[in-house]
């Protein structure tokens, strides 16, 4: 008999950059991005990863590095790996990749993350134009736990899953994604209501030859040149799965992936230690670097069999999940609601984007005065276990979305007491988060009946 | 000593009408509703409701009742009741009102609910294009749990909780509401993109006279008219509270409402047996008559301590609350995932409506590969216990919304495997929901790359 | 179609003795008890109960009654219920019957309950050579919550169950049961180790005539003298299951009950608002009148293929439980420990027994120091949801038991913390349990390391 | 700032003997064992440590060397450790020692365990006198899941935890160990009534020179020669802890230990990847080698102010426990129900430990009807997330103790269905445990009732 310590396919040196790692990274979706590994169904295997800049974002004393990040440059993910049957025959378009996760973690001697908010001309974020500037908070793990010399009075355990786990799009499925996101990026501004309330800019992020890695593809060669012109951006999910963000992908999860080209060519990154639904503040995750444990098994024609597309053609579909037993426990709630009326109070119909951000600031604001700043709130319900739900979607015109948050992991009683808030010495905390200014001109979001 | 059994304030006669109750029943909400019944602070009582429709839905084998429903009527609510503290003196305008679900069920004797859809010219729903006929199905209740002849192989626990739950507004807040809800009906349809794919009209529902039952005011009377022509309807949750839907909200839970008007003046109706993260279906939980035992207590100047207002005003708020301890227990979950793309193929900009749209459209699709309609599984996901999350919400241009099913609920193993969904003679079911034809000539959304 | 209100086979008038009831109760357990009602396999039905000593014990300002107890008189049981198939064939010997718990809760109007010790010389208790006094706590009920005017401090969700449900036996299994507690009760003074460390005398209630109340059997007739003489006292849980005092079997849980008589004969009582792993006061759980919504399935020749004798005869079985999916929710536990050294120090052979009662004895200890009197936390422990595990029970000689207890019960910090244990005066707590004087002169088991 | 990575304080090597190690391993506890490693306060480290018998058992096709062990060498322990405060001023006797469990697992290259019944005659286990052969079960561990070729159909996540955690005792301490266990060893056959339904022999450990290894004391010493005489075993949990075998004990779990020696010099081992309550067949948990990462905190004084002794001395005392908040998640569970008469029809008198017996064995007979040799399910039992609890143990003369099952942990459905128990290829299992004959000649307890 033989024991079961899994093979590790795709090792990574934090020393190194993204394209001198002995298995490459690339940052971009495309079929033609040759596979660096090959792992067999059943077979146990490890993967690492660097966090999703790579070490652009350092544990220092300043978000300057936030503020001028250069975002062309993410996700940096590890793979394509190429899955085959255990005789060896390659997963085939059409088939269902079963990813097992089995265990994570952060890379041992690199347990620290962190929670940032971009610059608002420079990614932004869900809140940004209430929060225009970059900022950023250190996270340390102890084991299970993390807390921040920025946010202090909260510890709390991870729920660590991969934000990014992904197969290779075909040549059709990418020229779909592409499209897309042309027409919406050109014609968006003037058609979209949503775009007065969600200020992220730009609407979508097309694909750039700049900042483009592409594994072990080199760079200048004319095939990197049509490839990165060609290749999808990783930031959002899409039908292959991709930044899917969900936070309770941890230990023991199933992800049911559908199969575009030969082998599947899956790959993943952007660990995170602990996220919140909807990971608000963008960088949004309690970001790290890290590693996975996990096996594969390939369901023929499982595309076909499990998923029904929704859509124009047979590739409109989208994976599923199966959730892990391991989860941390908390018993108490405290959970606060948005309708769709936006911060003017303009009506919105049934729209859970400006229901759940009228939730978050209602949160924010609450939290704040328990001795937060609105910063440090901000970070902290991006990268925290809260639950975000679409509790109402058909009480026309309000969306109804909630907000809720773990009591437990405050070291304070945050819910109301018909008492005043407490306030003393213990919350008169000199931390905060680290912060850049924001030179650029837009107009933030003020709250009309406030004067803070 | 003496024991604390609830002091009935509002009980409710099935055989009568709501305006026949001994406290009648009101389905608008407006300041100047005489309250019907007062509760001292600390005191434990109980209300009784109809279910929201007041019996205008009927355990029989027919869905014309759902079509052809008069939604001006709805929904019938029990209150107003007063709060004043342990002195004697109301709530005022600026405190928080909480109040505290103690224990809560169907009516004895009436213990059985209905799942139904709209016709797509009668109220709609949240997949309404897809699903434009007026369906029903009929659920029994086994104690915790229910059952429905209509939706046979399922059978879970009721998570049993009040629809709405809100407290009298002021006449500004009033006006506010009427103000912003006239603008999007007028002019919603121009500028909203989501209502291209949100098909459920009207946009809004005003003020009417017609079908307008005001408690205590007697119908015809001068202030009766005048109140009726002002007074807001019942279907959208508000700054109140009111038509939250938030589905956790069952035995141990705190609700913290903000009071507008001396006495507080809550009310409360539209008991759910058990609801899905949204309600899709729209008339889409378990609908029932029900009681609540409560008990309240009043933090005085509370909104100014735990609430900031976001938006032109002071009233632009929103209740908290906190979920009670007893929820049932399932530890496998299915999930599904949409993206904001919709069933055309295009691309909506970090749209969590569009994207939860998608994720129960792949729900929908998926279940009924094992046996059932879709319109069954439509039912059933707007009642059973799943969870709505907004899992990824800055990932320009895709929002990411899951939709969790406990696969508990089922007689079967809904998970996907390495051999064929299984068929067979326990999955031909004869039985479906009861289903009227659609009569009206709107375009059905198809999907373009099924042909069924 | 029909809704499903359950039929109430078994009422219950609170005015009334146990053997004026519509259908009288009984306090025996014997082969010859006719049924008082019979229930169709499928069927939903209601039982409604008397706490199990029919209203002794008063919500009043005294524990007289708890010392003065006449314990030849419990528990009174609702019953016997016969079963029959759908066909009208009853269940018979040999068959499982399966008993699903639909729901339940107190009587309306009754929502109280009471917890309480036993004198030394009348009952006792696990701890009784500790506490040799009768005390007494009321608890009153708030929907799923119980608090107590004499245990201030505490408020926790119910997990409610019966204390007893279990089948008839057969005169053979009754004639077992006699023959081995006698046995007992005459030599196990002399044989038994553990008589030295649990102090509950006597070792085992045999039959008696005294108190004997026998359902429609008339008392002072023949057939009563007989039966009464022979009939099982309901103390101990047994092969029928009976008085099995397992907590978690509240709403959704099933019993599989063997079958020994013809229609399964099943009887139930002794309701408990809550109770502790152990019910360590005896009178331990907070004991009430209650109603049980129930269904009855039946096993055909269940017992052979699902149960294996173990022991001298094909009767010595015992049933099997699942317990329901409904049950309060408590992420947070303070664990004690005892092991099997007696509290003069003695060591005993992997006695779990011995093991539990250090670990209670510990938890009492650990939270008197927090304001309460020993006698409260003992009572305390008793009903509130603690679990008690048999951690280990091989590493010899040592057994080692743990008793949890859910921190979330309490209104103050209960777990160690590196400052001192607050005290203040929100700890100075007047009200006690009530407490009756020990007016036997056995020797109290003291403590030989504290001076208190 | 600086990462948190853990401070390695002992490492193992697992190509060597224990006594080879840099920080020699030690198998005995006494107070002048000399510590091998020191932290201070609010440190996080890491301790390493072999399976408790440091690679005894192997991994191979055979259980031989579980029948041939030599159970004076167990359990190996790393450490001791001496703890400081941020002065570096040692943990003193009186303080309580705070250690918090933040991380745990296997030791990468090393993700195996095993599960064994030792032989009668050289250790026995919980139901030795039914199953008197030596038997042993392989484990593999996919991340957080265990399977094993020999219980095929099984697979669960861990909860892992150190069996073993204590602090050394004082000379004073020892000797009351040493003499109590002597009394028993001595006399225990005789009075105690329990030896004759648990069979284990020796009843204790006494210390013995022989096996006996004490870290950096060099064997053959005169110090050593004393100290081997004076040390106590490890196999029972006593005052200071160590082998408490609570199943729950795994990441973020707090563990309060008495201190009665300068430093506290706390020692771990004996990591178990899953155990079931009661750990019933001695080698019963997965056991494994692993790292564990701590963090220690001093409470000054802590015994005084937390603990209260129960016995002849302050040094009879226990330790207190917090649970961590990450266990795995299970929703329907299968119990099963013991009262305390034997497996000969003998009444006993409220003895949880007979209880406990009848109850494994009620579910070793169950489940070994779906395709299981008995012994495959007594390895199970023990090992597998179950849960065993004293329910009632107040109801002379029967304690009530149950075991309750997850039954997630099975690829088929074990509850009792209204059909026969399936039988089919699918239950036909060629694999069995490794299992040696049994050559002694003590009488093993037989069924009456079966004739298997």
């Amino acid at each position: 008999m033989a024991p079961s310590t899994p093979r590790l396919v795709i090792p990574i040196d934090l020393t190194k950059k993204p394209w001198e790692q002995n298995f490459p990274l690339h940052n971009r979706w495309h079929p033609q991005l040759p596979h660096v590994a090959e792992v067999k169904a059943g077979e146990l295997f490890r993967v690492e990863m660097t966090d999703w800049t790579a070490g652009a974002i350092k544990d220092d004393d300043s978000a300057v590095d936030v503020k001028s990040i250069d975002l062309s440059t993410v996700h940096y993910l590890s793979g394509p790996i190429r899955v085959v049957d255990e005789d060896g025959t390659p997963a085939k378009p059409g088939d269902l990749l079963v990813v097992e996760i089995l265990n994570l973690g952060p890379l041992p001697g690199d347990e620290w993350g962190y929670t940032a908010t971009f610059d608002r001309e420079n990614g932004g974020g869900f809140l940004t134009d209430h929060f225009p500037c970059a900022t950023k908070a250190i996270w340390y793990f102890e084991g299970i736990y993390a807390y921040s010399p920025h946010i202090p009075g909260v510890r709390f355990p991870g729920l660590t899953h991969p934000g990014i786990i992904g197969t290779a799009p075909s040549l059709e499925l990418l020229n779909i994604w592409n499209e897309r996101e042309r027409e919406l990026e050109e014609n968006g501004l003037q058609t979209l209501k949503l775009c007065e309330v969600l200020h992220s800019r730009p609407l979508a992020n097309l694909p750039t030859t700049r900042g483009c890695v592409l594994g072990k593809i080199e760079k200048g060669t004319t095939e990197w040149e049509k490839i990165a012109r060609e290749a999808a951006r990783t930031i959002p999910g899409r039908e292959n799965g991709g930044n899917c963000d969900i936070k309770n992908l941890s230990r023991g999860s199933k992800i049911y992936l559908p199969v575009f080209v030969d082998g599947a060519n899956f790959s993943t990154g952007d660990m995170h230690f602990s996220q919140g639904d909807g990971e608000v503040s963008f960088c949004g995750a309690i970001e790290m670097s890290g590693f996975l444990e996990l096996k594969c098994d390939i369901i023929r024609g499982g595309m076909k069999e499990y998923l029904t597309p929704m859509g124009p053609t047979p590739l409109h579909v989208n994976p599923i999940f199966e959730i892990g037993p391991v989860e941390p426990r908390f018993s108490e709630w405290l959970v606060f609601e948005g309708i769709s009326v936006d911060e003017s109070g303009k009506q919105h119909y049934l729209d859970a984007s400006v229901a759940y951000k009228r939730a978050v600031l209602n949160a924010i604001d609450y939290l704040s005065k328990f001795g937060y700043s609105k910063e440090q709130v901000y970070l902290l319900l991006s990268c925290c276990p809260c639950e975000g739900r679409i509790s109402g979607i058909v009480d026309s015109p309000n969306a109804c979305a909630t907000l809720a948050i773990p009591t437990a992991i405050f070291d304070q009683d945050i819910r109301p007491k018909n008492k005043k808030v407490p306030v003393g010495p213990r919350l008169v905390r000199k931390p905060d988060v680290l912060k850049c200014t924001y030179d650029g001109n837009l107009p933030i979001t003020k709250n009309p009946s406030t004067s803070t």
